[in-house]
């Protein structure tokens, strides 16, 4: 296992600072009221493809030696991983395959296009998208950079607690949520040294809760098919992803998906922003475990942006 | 008449700092792409009352004197005005009395409730509004702070473009949309100063096209009852933001409906932000005039993000 460094963070850092947002932090005084804690925002769906992760697609991307890029990138991946690995592969003039089911929404498959990737369809089964993967990565060579479980990526991941430790001081805790556990893993990773007094919590939504059944096992555990409003947070947490959550996450909070939806609508009421639902799931935890926050400053990441702005989970029938 | 004058404006400016956000300027490499120019867009909805108008407020709410300030201000609106002007109120620690017609969304009601503000209800005509508000001004003493014909409003929304010429430089356009005229009235006041090669362009909705009208005219035109999704843009022009208009207006651009609710959606999905239909009327001109910005540095002022949710405009039946 190749476990990022710190020093692979920092260097990551000054390899994508040119192609990436330093985002701002919002605050609301509404919220604040609204929990009893100190509430900071930090909005990577902001950055240009809408979500943290061009933050690993860049550093793995610009990473690469002008050998290796040549053949261009490969990955699989329905959300906004694909998308943001197009943009980062375009912005470097390089090829960028991704394999997405057939079934993934058109809108993330016009993304993944409007930024040069070329989409080669599977089934949405994980056999025919591993076939189908192999034979892509065979006939174009591309390096395989995995959405959450590649070193480069997490220290790309790791960039964003950077910026937030140096835009807000003392915070109590930071929470994220966690899928595959790449932003987690990130975070572990740039806390640990920059800020350990800080405490990780992951937030993860009730329907997919394997991240917090492997934790409380000391094992991973994988759901099958698990099904939530939270839709980029479906994924397991694999070898890699795991050795950070299991050694430097404080606690991981679940919370339900009406609880989820509605902490989204607030935010959307009260900071104004659009976000997903998986980036809700931080705030749904915190207004469900008051008593864990109230009087601390805590730190959330707002992991992305891209939503179906027809079809809104609150006015769903 | 009392024209407020640019050292009104930068009064303005120290006097209510302690009470607003710098907003953040925020750019899409997409929406450039697409429009053909180079896009700034300033976020006003992000102020914690949810719009530019808590400047003009706190202005006018902070310049009054301790003996003024006892008996708090009154005003009269269905909109931002009044919540910002309970927000203020509030910050002061005042009393404030709003006469809201008693068909005006319960949201709106709401929020002024939850910054302490007093509602009286008046019926939903301008003779009823009048009746009423003389009743209140006469029974609770309070300064009356008109919406936007008034030198302490019109010089507290001129800070925004300060802040904005401060963030970005160079900027051959200035776009804001048009109702009374407080924003731009305001934007004229301080760029005719600090920025005089940036041409101030106002952006109003075809439905309400009173300025429009009147700036051909060139005198006062009023609409009768005009009706447009952008529900903040519904009132007339007034004296004091008439001299501005006719004076330091370069040119007055209009949308459709159908054209702004298009540009709402397209901020949304690419910069993320929410806000409502009446900040949408810039982009809606742009993208309806390309010949006229493309190669542009062009500013927006994005004017509030205070949106029912449940009825976002694409959606309606």
């Amino acid at each position: 296992m190749d476990i990022p460094t710190f020093d692979d963070m920092l260097a990551a850092h000054e390899r994508i600072a040119p192609h990436i947002r330093r985002t701002e932090v919002r605050t609301s005084a509404y919220l604040n009221e609204l929990t009893g804690a100190e509430l900071f925002f930090k909005c990577e769906n902001f950055q240009e493809p809408g979500a943290f992760k061009v933050r690993g697609a860049c550093n793995a991307v610009f990473g690469l030696s002008d050998e290796q890029a040549r053949a261009g990138v490969a990955t699989h991946s329905s959300g906004n991983h694909a998308s943001c690995l197009s943009y980062a592969a375009m912005r470097r003039g390089i090829p960028c395959n991704v394999v997405m089911p057939r079934t993934a929404p058109r809108a993330k498959k016009d993304t993944v296009r409007r930024y040069g990737g070329k989409i080669t369809e599977c089934e949405p089964s994980t056999s025919s998208r591993e076939e189908t993967f192999a034979k892509v990565q065979a006939e174009t060579g591309g390096d395989f950079v995995h959405p959450y479980n590649d070193p480069r990526v997490i220290a790309g991941q790791g960039t964003c607690s950077k910026e937030f430790i140096e835009q807000v001081d003392g915070l109590d805790y930071m929470v994220a949520p966690i899928g595959g556990g790449g932003m987690i893993s990130g975070t572990c990773l740039t806390l640990s040294t920059l800020a350990p007094e800080t405490k990780v919590i992951a937030a993860e939504p009730e329907q997919a809760d394997d991240a917090y059944r492997s934790f409380k096992a000391g094992h991973i555990i994988a759901d099958d098919a698990p099904k939530t409003i939270a839709d980029g947070l479906l994924v397991p947490l694999k070898d890699l992803t795991w050795h950070f959550v299991s050694r430097h996450v404080h606690e991981i909070f679940t919370a339900s998906d009406p609880e989820i939806i509605d902490a989204m609508k607030l935010v959307w009421k009260h900071l104004r922003v659009v976000m997903e639902p998986s980036s809700a799931v931080p705030l749904a935890v915190i207004l469900k475990n008051p008593e864990a926050f109230c009087g601390k400053r805590v730190g959330l990441i707002i992991t992305g942006g891209n939503v179906d702005l027809d079809r809104l989970p609150w006015l769903a029938a």
